[in-house]
């Protein structure tokens, strides 16, 4: 098979209307893109298909969704305001700016030097130290000659009123799970549910990160699924495995292979002061493995937080055990952005066919799929009678029909795009009723009654 | 019938889980609000809804999701930057700050003066005399020492990278159109459309109102589902009253009567200087007519000003007529958060039962209702039966399970809530595998094999 490389999904994705780079004719904006006429499709399906399992197949969940614009107040009690930065420096020589763990790991990385631990846990005079001590060079133009070490807060700020004085700044969210965590009792009054249950939201946050990249992989803006799944202190480490399991489950119906994914259980010194067990699902890129979904037990931590910081009752009266208590929480929180380039890259391959010819394609679950069913007239005389097909079709399905080229250049777009099947209205459809349906995947043909059509697809698209 | 009131509504939507105050923990933020596990579903379904029609069946029309952080001359392109602005003056006494045009027109509605045109369209000039001729006073202290007015730009602004210098500043996009317009030229090389085709997205935009209100009416943080329709020049008035047309049929599909609705195409001297034609479909919302729908005749004026700023060609080939030209945009731009507002409006209904009971109802369109199909075991013993039609059901519909109370009180819950079905699973389902299903309107009940349910909601919920 021949080799996944970034640079080839890239350029399908941008040449196929998957995601282009965002405001192009401007030249751009730093790492923003937008998803084009295939790429929204298949991020709502990405989306649905979270949703549908985690929240309206779940007897345990609701959703929410909240504003993006937060009081405050919020991100004190969520450690945000104080904790969520990163030590920056600059190079004196050419004043390029840096985050200064990632000059000593990559000074580490090219020397071959194992520092043993993560670097973004180090002092700043720890950092310095080494820095000078390895007289560590300037990235940009070779120089050691840095600034102190400060930290930046990675919140986007702006402000909300008339005026831009402190009392009207406000944040971009980093994270969807504090809109999840203030609104807890409201949640639970309206949606009565009781321990064991989770609330989960789909949504964007914000990240002023000083170095995303790998295309969709890491950027300022991107969207989140995250539940927060409240239980009994005490029952946090079932329902963290639990929901671990799902996790795994969940990416495995949708095609995702063992050998692509790699759960990494942190270590007790790697966890959150608050955490007792968390685990990162890694799946291999073509750029090496990265982290997908955290699966983290943080405790009453956050409800706790909350309570605090705003003298509101965040407990919780187990009627049956007549006593009260701050749940526990899971929270399993994913990138919508990186799980379909997950699914993307998991999709694409390149297949030799007989007689010589390849075609590139992308072998989506149909779940994901952007176009689900190309409708193709075999001729444009034809066109009236498939466009009969399209408009019954499209009633379930987002649909493609396509009466440009032969057919056989058609069938390869289509598979370029991970279209699952292929309905072709020909000249004996006229007199049968019936079409041809072509699977992507098997490339075989079978010929199935117009009216059937429905059920035929409703067994297909069944998840 | 009893009044509907928006402050019956917004209680119920608080109580019922549609709409929280955000952030309410920490006193709120001005004017943000969270949907809750109702809410959320009613939001999804609304934009499930647009998408299907205008997108999903439509032969002309593909959708995007762009990036809410635009490359900053996006909005120099627009407009935005040099005339998004609105015209406050602060009360030199008392400090608090106003919009000049709104004061003028609470004044002039006092007093009963006619002001014969928009307020918001006079010259600085003309407001400042007006309020000096008038010795119009401070709305808090009643004194009349204003400062000059300047305008405010409604744009919310924050920096992008590690310097708040003017190079890193960047807005939040205040509309989804700008995205779409920037990447005409990618969308239809990607999706190869001809013209007369459209581009739709749905996405948060944020503007820094002075004065939001009205619930969720007008809020500074707020989503929307925009529709640009490129079209052959001179072939935009028959599209802007197709699409007129279109969205009318929309809304009352989903149960909008003509009575709330009203259509007011604006006169020749109130249309932008660039619209050849602009129609506004109001609805009647408690508090009077609102802006729901705007529909707007752009001509070719966003890609042309996109075109002069970048540089890059926006036209389109036209290659049966063998010319060049840039295409004529017409604009559907509705609000999700006001729509669902007017859905949520309409379907409020209090009724007198017989016997002298009340109940509370959402008619709400069963495509739109949040909980499509309540379950209800007759007695807890009945639970586990009950369950697995709930599991066989959420495959498909947002349900829920509901033992708490009796069965009347039960259905006055879900009537409350607006759900379309419930379907009662008793003593004697265990024998003859069949349940009772409810219907919220007529209160009917009938009973339906489990193994039908499937092909009776399917019909029950075809739109």
């Amino acid at each position: 098979m021949a080799e996944k490389t970034m640079e080839k999904i890239v350029a399908l994705a941008k040449s196929r209307g998957f995601v282009y780079p965002g405001s192009e004719i401007y030249g751009g904006l730093a790492n923003t893109w937008d998803y084009g006429n295939l790429g929204v499709e298949l991020k709502n399906n990405v989306k649905k298909a979270w949703w549908q399992k985690f929240i309206q197949e779940s007897p345990y969940n609701v959703g929410v969704d909240c504003a993006i614009l937060m009081n405050p107040q919020t991100w004190v009690a969520s450690g945000h305001v104080g904790g969520f930065s990163d030590p920056l420096m600059d190079c004196k020589e050419c004043k390029e700016r840096f985050r200064a763990d990632k000059i000593i790991e990559d000074f580490a990385q090219e020397k071959g030097m194992e520092l043993g631990e993560a670097v973004d846990a180090w002092s700043h005079e720890k950092m310095k130290k080494f820095i000078d001590d390895n007289q560590v060079p300037c990235p940009t133009c070779g120089s050691h000659n840095f600034t102190d070490i400060r930290e930046f807060n990675l919140m986007f700020k702006t402000f909300q009123g008339v005026t831009e004085d402190a009392k009207n700044a406000v944040y971009l969210r980093p994270e969807t799970a504090q809109g999840i965590f203030v609104n807890f009792k409201n949640v639970q009054r309206t949606s009565r549910k009781k321990i064991p249950f989770g609330i989960g939201q789909i949504g964007k946050s914000f990240r002023n990160e000083i170095t995303p990249g790998n295309f969709i992989f890491r950027t300022r803006e991107f969207e989140q699924m995250e539940l927060e799944f409240f239980c009994e202190p005490g029952t946090d480490l079932e329902w963290h495995a639990y929901w671990k399991e799902f996790c795994l489950n969940w990416l495995k119906s949708l095609g995702i292979t063992d050998e692509e994914l790699r759960p990494r259980d942190h270590d007790p010194e790697e966890l959150s002061h608050y955490s007792n067990a968390t685990t990162d699902i890694e799946f291999m890129f073509p750029f090496g493995w990265g982290e997908l979904w955290g699966i983290a037990d943080r405790t009453n931590y956050d409800l706790t937080q909350h309570m605090d910081h705003s003298k509101q009752d965040m407990m919780y009266f187990d009627d049956e055990k007549k006593e009260k208590y701050v749940p526990y929480c899971i929270e399993p929180s994913l990138g919508v952005d990186r799980m379909l380039l997950a699914f993307l890259c998991s999709a694409y391959d390149e297949e030799e066919l007989e007689g010589g010819d390849t075609r590139t394609v992308l072998h989506f679950h149909p779940a994901l799929a952007p176009v689900k069913i190309g409708v193709l007239p075999l001729s444009k005389k034809l066109n009236e009678g498939a466009e009969k097909v399209f408009s019954k079709l499209s009633k379930k399905y987002y649909c493609e029909f396509d009466d440009r080229g032969n057919i056989g250049k058609r069938y390869r777009r289509l598979d370029e795009i991970g279209t699952p099947f292929c309905v072709t209205y020909d000249f004996d459809s006229e007199e049968d009723q019936a079409v041809t349906v072509r699977d992507r995947d098997t490339m075989e043909q079978e010929r199935i009654k117009i009216e059937d059509l429905d059920a035929y697809f409703e067994k297909k698209f069944a998840w």
